[in-house]
């Protein structure tokens, strides 16, 4: 497979000091399950052991319980437009006289998340049903020790988190660092879109003149659930995807990661960073 | 609401020291999300902000822009069989005139793994489909001392998280801690797919003897995938939910949580882990 990193320049910044190199990235695709044809179900992963993970997921639903179950599991070509083989559609044969249950949307496959099929069919998606852009005129401008605040910020104001150590967080900060909003939940991306519900039960979307920061890393999903609230910047306590950044890059959105002490990663949209002030201070 | 936290009882292991008290998880509740009476997409959320999740949700879909999108947003009774009003199913009404995309499962909506409706029926669910019970005859025993070496050595075994920081990791071993198998994966239940895919395609299910390790927390699905393959011993380094912890119990699966060193928390079949021993050196 060999797509398990891939590389992108960022843009350091520590303590002050700013630098650009290549840095690795862990690569996230999206992988369609099918079942014997039939399209099951769609997972953001990271490729490698495809057939594995296709095998694996239907050992879960209750599908497959011994090798002699599965009678192959192969690649789809086809699967785009143009005929190609993305290497991220598998289709899972059953061995005759395996039941296969009745798997649908209603009954037990549920769903965390939208994208599109694959990686690059998916951004266009995203562009497609965006229904603003990133519309920040005059562009938003952060300092990287505007930055750097946040992760406290964000902690201060998680009060589940301090009994539980079970949650992850977002918040909606100004562009002058005040703190808009928090939430915490289970899953990461349900943070954000409780966010964003009450963006949009006030009144307030699209959010561009918002930063969102969100306590894990920056998956695919969280980068275009910003963008469709056309947040202008996304910073992450933890590591960003490839998809994330391949995303960030073509939208416009300013892609931040690895957010700790004064240290952070510049992925995209490197023009809202005021980047000299930060290196006039080194 | 007022569930966004449960209380249970844990087992406390501190350097050896055994205690018994109440704990704080953070709770996990399914929710499905219905767009003009049609099933959509469940979600696993931490309960609160249930409309809000839903508005958000359907503005990164690309259904909602603003405030007049929506003409309004109830829980739906009678989900349930008896006809009660779990709160865990939520249908959005659009305005009249808003245009609703075609959203389906085969276009853009993408899944991660399976479960029920509402947290009791899919906890039922998971019995009835599953192939095995965890038949681990006699029952697989672990030391505490055998559980806090393991995060180490999942650690160690990380190839790409070293580049990266940015994957979850899981790993199987045998019940005298041997390292079975490791993937990892940008998602979580992904890298528990492929071991359980792989142990598929080697004959080796169900995996009575394994245990399995994850190197963030234990959700219900993760939970819900060591029942699905057997593993009877299940061992997060960091916090479990509430149905996770439930769902153990029901089906007889030991839940081990923030593993930590020499520290760790067991949440459900603590007969498989040697607490009278850890006393003894205590």
């Amino acid at each position: 497979m060999g797509r398990v990193t891939e590389r992108r320049k960022v843009i350091r910044i520590r303590d002050g000091a700013v630098s650009s190199r290549p840095d690795t990235l862990v690569a996230e695709e999206p992988l369609e399950i099918r079942l014997n044809g039939r399209p099951l179900a769609i997972t953001m992963r990271t490729p490698g052991d495809d057939f594995a993970l296709a095998a694996g997921f239907l050992v879960s639903e209750g599908v497959l319980g011994g090798q002699g179950d599965v009678q192959n599991i192969v690649y789809c070509a086809g699967a785009t437009e143009d005929g190609s083989n993305t290497y991220n559609v598998v289709d899972v044969r059953t061995s005759p006289g395996v039941t296969v249950p009745d798997i649908t949307l209603e009954r037990n496959v549920y769903t965390t998340s939208s994208c599109g099929l694959c990686g690059k069919a998916s951004l266009d998606a995203v562009r497609t049903t965006a229904r603003w852009g990133i519309a920040d005129t005059p562009p938003v401008r952060v300092t990287p020790e505007l930055l750097a605040d946040l992760p406290d910020r964000l902690r201060a104001a998680q009060r589940v988190f301090d009994r539980t150590g079970g949650l992850h967080a977002a918040a909606l900060f100004s562009e002058e660092g005040a703190l808009l909003d928090v939430r915490e939940d289970v899953g990461r991306h349900n943070a954000v879109d409780k966010l964003v519900g009450r963006a949009l039960e006030g009144g307030r979307l699209p959010l561009s003149r918002a930063i969102l920061l969100v306590s894990g890393r920056a998956s695919f999903e969280l980068a275009q659930k910003a963008v469709m609230a056309g947040i202008p910047v996304l910073a992450a306590v933890s590591a960003p995807s490839s998809l994330a950044v391949d995303l960030a890059a073509e939208t416009g959105l300013t892609l931040v990661g690895f957010l700790r002490g004064s240290s952070m990663n510049v992925y995209a949209g490197e023009d809202r960073v005021a980047l000299h002030r930060a290196v006039a201070r080194d």
